[in-house]
């Protein structure tokens, strides 16, 4: 089972990463991080790079596509990226994103007419692309999965590998990473912090030009 | 606030990215990832690299350091790394380690006597060097903070910037990663998992070498 992670400048670290690290353990599935070109891609300010190993016309027709989101994903000039999605989700087992690598998906005509999510600060953008929006965290119409905000691809990737090898296979993987979140906050999604942060937190990303 | 994250060959990249992504937004918080030469580092089974953007010399005295754990911190052959620790850990605002990161900090002599945690699997190991094994996932014991395997070490970011900035910059943190975890299984402890996925895991993880 190939599992293709398809990276571009601005992507968020833990998009990928999550994702990554839960597929990494299942016995016979090869994760590959490609990208237009092969080479260091920077995340989304720049402080981390991860290594693309092969370019997107290298690895073709993955089983598994994981597009994640970032900064740069509302970044215009992504064409290319864009053309591989919609190609390699024609032959895909299952094509799948992570935070506002949905609007990637959208952007490849993936989306129309299928529930879907992002990052909650996006999901108007996502009517926009032809996509309905679900108040899931994990969000599944046919073989399209899409998950919520940056961490939400861990649940996400724990959820696709029991439907494809089986619940104990991803129990197995949940105890290898240890997954048994204990956040020391009740503050993870919009309808459960308070208020003034969630309005903070919009003001910021308005600001910095992210809306 | 310099936080500076220690690769080595064959660790796990949830180790560092999960408390890279809460630090990194953070403002004013400055994420740098070193290594003992600059350059990308390959991750446990070699599927993936992050580049490590500075030699472990040319960061010698971070606010925080993060030590992340994986296959290569049971490997032999980390003195430069076990003595950058010792150095950097006499001026380190906070020193924490995620999963089996703990083994290094224990080598370096940074844990005796103090309680600590590591992944699951390794709690003995641990002991041998020093530290009280304890069973929470995040565990402070003044200024050191150490996490339980892989994923553990979003729930310790969380907490340390809630010590070190407040509980809304922690929350507001959350919420722009969307960490309202909603994992499919409860199997993310060896006292959550049904019996026979603890067993299959510690079998694996011994037929591997890794026990």
């Amino acid at each position: 089972m190939q599992v293709a992670f398809a990276l571009y400048e601005r992507f968020t670290a833990l998009d990928a990463v999550g994702p990554y690290e839960v597929f990494n353990v299942i016995p016979g599935w090869e994760p590959v991080f490609i990208a237009e070109r092969a080479g260091p891609v920077r995340t989304d300010f720049g402080h981390l790079a991860l290594t693309a190993d092969k370019a997107l016309e290298e690895v073709p027709a993955p089983d598994i596509l994981v597009v994640p989101g970032g900064v740069g994903s509302r970044d215009p000039g992504h064409a290319a990226l864009v053309e591989w999605i919609r190609a390699a989700h024609e032959t895909s087992t299952w094509t799948t994103s992570v935070c506002t690598g949905s609007l990637l998906l959208g952007a490849a005509g993936v989306l129309d007419g299928l529930r879907a999510t992002s990052h909650w600060l996006y999901h108007d953008r996502l009517r926009e692309l032809g996509a309905e929006p679900a108040p899931e965290r994990v969000v599944r119409d046919g073989k399209v999965m899409t998950a919520a905000g940056v961490s939400a691809g861990i649940d996400m990737a724990l959820e696709l590998v029991a439907l494809e090898a089986g619940p104990e296979v991803a129990q197995a993987a949940q105890l290898v990473i240890e997954y048994d979140p204990q956040p020391p906050f009740d503050a993870g999604s919009p309808t459960k912090a308070p208020q003034p942060i969630v309005e903070l937190v919009t003001r910021m990303a308005r600001q910095a030009g992210e809306l």
